[in-house]
Parts: structure tokens; C-alpha cells; sequence
């Protein structure tokens, strides 16, 4: 069984407002140190062994439904877990 | 200057909808192999040095507006970077 972290961020080029939003709310409430605020996506996979190679499925699944490749850059940490 | 990379995740014992889903999905793609998901979110903040703890900063700041910690736990890494 494979533990798996998958960030999925917007790509530098991208305007974030939801973003800006954060940022100005920080600001509101006297976050003034905060310059500047980008969200993405965490995902947290449980994926069982296969005949597949787990890096392989899980950079499968990011192209095709995880992450849109136009806007967003992905990344992902495969952790190998003892099943108890 | 700081970057601060912030991740939201929903608790353990909480229900996560969205997760399942996106599992659903996964598996109508032919990712058998995905047993579970787990959606959060993750936060880049650029933090400006202050007066204040950089690390009391993003603490409050998680408590009061990034996080729900009633159903959401959160944690964070701190880089400080060299301004250029």
C-alpha cells in the first residue's frame, strides 16, 4: 500500500483572486506581514499495489483528472506503507 | 522575507465528500488501484519580517481565518529566503 501527496498549484503566470481574497481578509484582520498568498490543491491517494508502477499511475491520474496541466503544475510524494 | 507553505486537511474522523468523488471518478478512469482520497488545501504565503514572531504569525493566522479547526487540522513549514 502507497501513501501519496499530490500538490497542485497554479502555474507562476496564473492571477490567483481567490488568493488575493486570503490576502486582503489577512490584511483586515492586521496580518500586514503577509505580501502575497497563492492556494492550490493537496490531495492525500491510498493506492494498493498492482502490476502497475505507482508512479506511473498516480502521474496518470494528475494529467488526466487531479491537476489541469494548462494552468496548474503538479508534484507528488510516493510514501510506501507496511499493510497491518 | 518568509515562504510559508501552509496545508489544510480535513480531520480523521470527518467525512470528506469531495474525496470520494473524486475517487469515484478515478475509478471510472480504470484507477482501481486508488482506495481512498483525501482532498485539502495548500497555501504558499510570502511573509514579510516584522516586529512579530514569523512563526506566531502563521499560527494565528491558521487559527482565526486559513483553517476551520473544528472539522479541519492544519500544519506548516517555514523557509526564510534571502531578499534579492
Amino acid at each position: 500500500m502507497y501513501k501519496v501527496k499530490v500538490y497542485v498549484t497554479l502555474r507562476e503566470s496564473v492571477l490567483d483572486p481567490q488568493g488575493t481574497v486570503v490576502k486582503n481578509s489577512l490584511h483586515t484582520l492586521n496580518f500586514n506581514e503577509v505580501s502575497d498568498v497563492r492556494i492550490g490543491k493537496y490531495m492525500e491517494l491510498t493506492i494498493e499495489k498492482s502490476d502497475r508502477n505507482v508512479e506511473d499511475v498516480v502521474r496518470e491520474a494528475c494529467e488526466k483528472i487531479l491537476a489541469n496541466t494548462v494552468i496548474e503544475d503538479y508534484r507528488f510524494e510516493i510514501e510506501e506503507c507496511v499493510s497491518q
